[in-house]
């Protein structure tokens, strides 16, 4: 579907090891102050003076997180930062460094890496972080990345999962599972491109909830929006896996349970046509779709007013007493027990209908 | 060669995600005054207070670092975190926490996952270091590893690659090829295995060689022997890639060059027993063998008494000026240039020989 223009292909093992890190991260500025030296020695060397350091990491596999088929490489360096430092701002904190290892197969020529390193580097940009480490190696098969992000915050900003009191109101921001749409939708074009080469895609009807799955952006803004609007939150998580499976994070570790309205959730219009579309429940979508990386925190009630006129921010419930359990409430005021459920769960139920 | 006796196979499809995380981080304990929060939020908390920040980053993939066939999982999770915080301490820096990502096939069962991560967690405990942070995930094939290494040091400890003068001296601690010989023997006993599975290795006259390969250890302990001996270093680099490749790493960036004197390279008597068995050259394994994780440093012509007896040290040579190019002088007083060779160019030279 989304055809390699590219007609150099220099291969990997022109590089040594060395040249390849070199060749591929010379392009990388620093612009961090906490960055004290970057890539070149055995380690980086960071100055976070009296602030508390945030580290995170995650793993992302070819074949199982993206498929390169509808994935073009430099979306994915760009995603692959976004997915990491999320994890930094949903602790309050801000993002400031990502170290980046790569291990990739043979198969893939040197400008394929340079435009995985393109949409990295891009993101370090937009975000203002700087790229501190990298380890590049060969794979048997396939694309693996692995990034660790660190940020940094001061103590009393620190948002923890596990802060939530139990009548705190659960806010989200943006809006939910135009991630996961946005891959059914690139899912069913590469069907149809596998059963006709020459079929040309019209992804324009999609076009949000396909840059929702191809090119998130991580909530970098809302630090700053939350304290503009005095609000401090309770607890926080970003919404990578999705809602039911991540608000059931907040409530347990805050010892609390939970009522989500279904008629809160914030859904795109292009969303619901394109539930309607694939025949599919937009409410499922909104609680089990993953990596809208939205940000999902709690506040206290008597912060209601600050927030509730605001654009980038939904109430869609309530913490409760742990014994009442994590629930949705649905339109038609029924109360049922929220299921965390992951995108096969999803595909599951539906072949189940 | 090394049989799986567990006859325990828990498939890892058994267990969600959290769950996998959950169950597989639970055994590690926090001890480090350092870390402020460790696994189970979007990001660990570190505090550093006034140090400097070091963060390294490797990724290891089987079939390419390392061969499951000799390489049992708990060696495998015990030398990939001594890899990292070899890194660390050739910043003369202190190794502090790790955060872990891996990405594992389902051909693996619980078991070998659970093997895997009691020898991070063996290393953890060995080096007073906490893992804060982990993402465990499928692959299509193989194994996959990358940690994350974070440690700390005053500003006035660090050493950088850079900072070697042009008469400063060379040393190394420890003894050097050892672990490349050691796969050597592992990968001709795997062999033989391969001809004939009822064969019984007897791998005692290789035991240090071959411990070398699977357990390598990280010289946390040299920054307390130099601080003892009141040697400030004013370059160092861990020998991770081979002498003749890290020494030029050393050079390059110090702007210098260097003569290595083939009769002060350390080499244990079994390494040289077994490069006569092999028939190979013991002063070219020393040279481009790699994953010693010895340190190489350089001293002050005036700081070589304060060296010279130590048992954990030799002077292998000393700096030059740039323009005198980075050398190897034999025990004939021939002056021939060095070359950066990895592993598989040892090989390729043995074939054309």
């Amino acid at each position: 579907m989304i055809e390699d223009k590219n007609q150099q292909r220099t291969k990997l093992s022109q590089f040594g090891e060395f040249g390849l890190v070199e060749h591929l991260t010379k392009q990388f500025e620093i612009t961090q102050d906490t960055t004290f030296k970057s890539i070149g020695d055995d380690a980086a060397v960071l100055d976070f003076k009296d602030e508390k350091v945030l580290v995170t990491t995650d793993i992302m596999v070819e074949g199982v997180h993206f498929d390169l088929a509808y994935m073009p490489l430099k979306h994915l360096g760009y995603k692959a930062v976004v997915v990491n430092i999320s994890d930094i701002v949903a602790m309050n904190g801000t993002p400031s460094q990502i170290t980046v290892g790569v291990a990739v197969s043979n198969r893939f020529p040197m400008e394929a890496l340079e435009e995985l390193f393109e949409g990295i580097n891009q993101a370090a940009k937009f975000y203002n972080i700087d790229v501190v480490g990298g380890d590049t190696t060969s794979s048997q098969t396939g694309l693996i990345l692995s990034i660790t992000a660190i940020g940094h915050a001061a103590e009393a900003d620190l948002t923890y999962r596990s802060g939530a009191g139990e009548k705190d109101l659960i806010v989200v921001t943006g809006d939910l599972g135009a991630a996961f749409m946005g891959l059914r939708v690139l899912d069913r074009e590469k069907q149809v491109y596998l059963v006709n080469p020459n079929s040309q895609p019209d992804l324009e009807p999609y076009s949000y909830l396909v840059e929702r799955q191809l090119k998130p952006e991580a909530r970098t803004d809302i630090k700053k929006l939350l304290k503009d609007l005095e609000v401090v939150p309770t607890s926080m998580i970003d919404l990578s896996d999705g809602l039911a499976s991540d608000v059931m994070h907040l409530c347990k570790q805050s010892g609390t349970g939970c009522s989500i309205y279904e008629d809160k959730l914030p859904l795109d219009p292009q969303l619901i046509n394109v539930c309607e579309e694939f025949n599919v429940n937009s409410t499922t979508i909104a609680l089990s779709g993953g990596e809208d990386y939205e940000l999902m925190f709690t506040i206290r009630m008597e912060d209601f007013e600050k927030v509730k006129h605001n654009p980038h921010l939904s109430v869609i419930g309530h913490m409760t007493d742990a014994n009442a359990g994590m629930n949705l409430i649905t339109r038609g005021n029924h109360s049922i027990p929220l299921k965390a459920r992951g995108w096969d769960a999803i595909s599951e139920d539906e072949d189940a209908e």
